[in-house]
């Protein structure tokens, strides 16, 4: 599989030996995965952009990888992050996220993608692994559109290719997470959510939710629709014209981005409370960006009033098929 | 004095009856201040660009007038908030600010410019009166400086001004209130203040830290020195030569900035979470800004460097001259 293995002997170093014996393997998988879709990314970008390394240690334990790639032909900012850390969290994190044993293990693949063009929309995905001292372990994460300009076939058929991936594990997933997902990326202070939604979902339990292989087998299947699906978005839009006024309009969408990021995204705010290398962070806010004041709201007929109105929650992307 | 009677009327008839007969002298006086001095800031960008009112009423309970302008001279970008509200605060909220009794009245003037050239610096104020429904009473406020380029002497010629205004006051108020701004505008994720500080005080509450009379003299001399100061430093540094290289700095320092308010500032946090009106909250944030991904440090010996080195809890500023 082509392994970092000079990364992964500090990262599977972890003290921690509680829950399930898959560890290794979850960890490899994702810091295999990072390689390969970083690879990906480059091929739809065109070949000559590439992305960047810095390899990071957690002074608490563990470490990470970011890669990053600036100006490429359609990606104008894109970040892929891996990491494994473990250690102790601070008792106010541990109470937050409810757990008795300040001890942890967690490894992820975070990425944020901002093309250039206002014609191709932001994504964001997040798959990540964690375990906590008391022994429980649990699955996170999701994949999020945000479309400058909704394309809706192309938003229902981002939906339906979810749908696909989370009925082949369970009938529940879909509903469940796409909910989770309208709720989770909301900005409560513009009343909209960030895009066209998709899926999140966290603490999926081993034991409680299935076995460690079938919960480990969704993460990939989630993680694995990503390259595929996002590749072809790219080639299908990247060319289509635009002009100031969808360049302007992408301006207010990416501040809009970093508001969510900033302000509300539990992620981002953990990251930044406990210590996280900044950077990394940091890499899903948007290049080229700023705040005018109060600019008037777009006509509803205009594509830019079309888009707003689908920037709400409970919106069935997938519906009509049923 | 020119007061805006048909503001005044409903902003003055808050149910709450408790503590300070000053109140209506407070509110009118903020109230008027923003007006005077948001003359003085259009006079000083060249009198071409005017401040937009936007009045805004907040369902429960009181309103305010928000004056921007954008797009002038010298002033890329400048905000001047006036709020007079009341109400009860949700129970959180109160407990946050250890207030027994969740009844409150609340009244201010908040200022920041982002001036167009890196050569000029931005600027922040705040000057605000709380009274509690126990009947406690404070004054609250503080101004910072944010220059893109540290210039010592100006930064030295702003920090002998507050300690000028504050030793009317009280000996104790400029050390204090300095060290406390260095707390304050800090982002502990870049381990930099956001510039070389100022002046930052919060609950000087009425009878235990001094009259009525003598905290609402002392807001009403932070508040005159900002319109003052900042044209000098308008008129001295707008027509200085700079490039791109500056610019790109000013980007990132505007960055930070947006990283600030969002992801730290109380009163912006406070206020999106309580349902303040968005855009007078937000109106703080840079326009034309962006966040490249880590960017290689400035040498020490670059004036972005020397800039940096200046971004530091506990510098003296008015040491050299005691």
């Amino acid at each position: 599989m082509g392994l970092p293995k000079k990364m992964l002997r500090p990262l599977t170093s972890s003290p921690l030996n509680t829950a399930s014996s898959l560890r290794p393997e979850i960890e490899a998988w994702l810091a295999e995965f990072q390689l390969r879709l970083c690879q990906q990314l480059e091929a739809a970008d065109g070949g000559l952009a590439r992305f960047g390394t810095d390899e990071w240690q957690r002074p608490g334990g563990g470490g990470g990888r970011s890669k990053v790639l600036e100006n490429g032909r359609i990606l104008e900012k894109g970040g892929v992050g891996f990491s494994a850390v473990w250690g102790e969290m601070s008792k106010a994190a541990a109470r937050q996220l409810h757990m008795p044993d300040p001890r942890f293990f967690a490894t992820g693949v975070s990425v944020v993608l901002h093309p250039r063009s206002p014609r191709v929309p932001i994504i964001h995905m997040n798959v990540r692994y964690f375990e906590a001292g008391n022994g429980d372990a649990w699955f996170g994460g999701g994949i999020d559109l945000t479309p400058i300009y909704v394309d809706e076939a192309q938003a229902r058929r981002f939906h339906l290719a979810l749908k696909a991936v989370c009925d082949v594990h369970s009938q529940t997933y879909y509903p469940r997470f796409t909910r989770w997902a309208d709720d989770y990326f909301f900005l409560p202070h513009r009343q909209e959510t960030r895009g066209v939604g998709g899926i999140f979902f966290d603490r999926l339990t081993v034991g409680k939710d299935g076995s460690a292989e079938q919960l480990f087998a969704f993460m990939r299947d989630v993680a694995e629709l990503f390259g595929p699906f996002y590749s072809s978005l790219m080639a299908e839009n990247h060319a289509l014209p635009y002009g100031e006024r969808e360049a302007a309009w992408q301006t207010l969408r990416r501040a809009r981005y970093a508001e969510f990021n900033l302000a509300f995204d539990r992620g981002t705010r953990f990251g930044l409370e406990t210590g996280g290398r900044t950077e990394s962070i940091l890499m899903s806010l948007p290049p080229r960006t700023g705040w005018a004041y109060n600019p008037a709201p777009p006509a509803p007929d205009s594509p830019e009033g079309q888009t707003l109105a689908w920037l709400r929650k409970g919106v069935d992307w997938v519906g009509s098929e049923q």
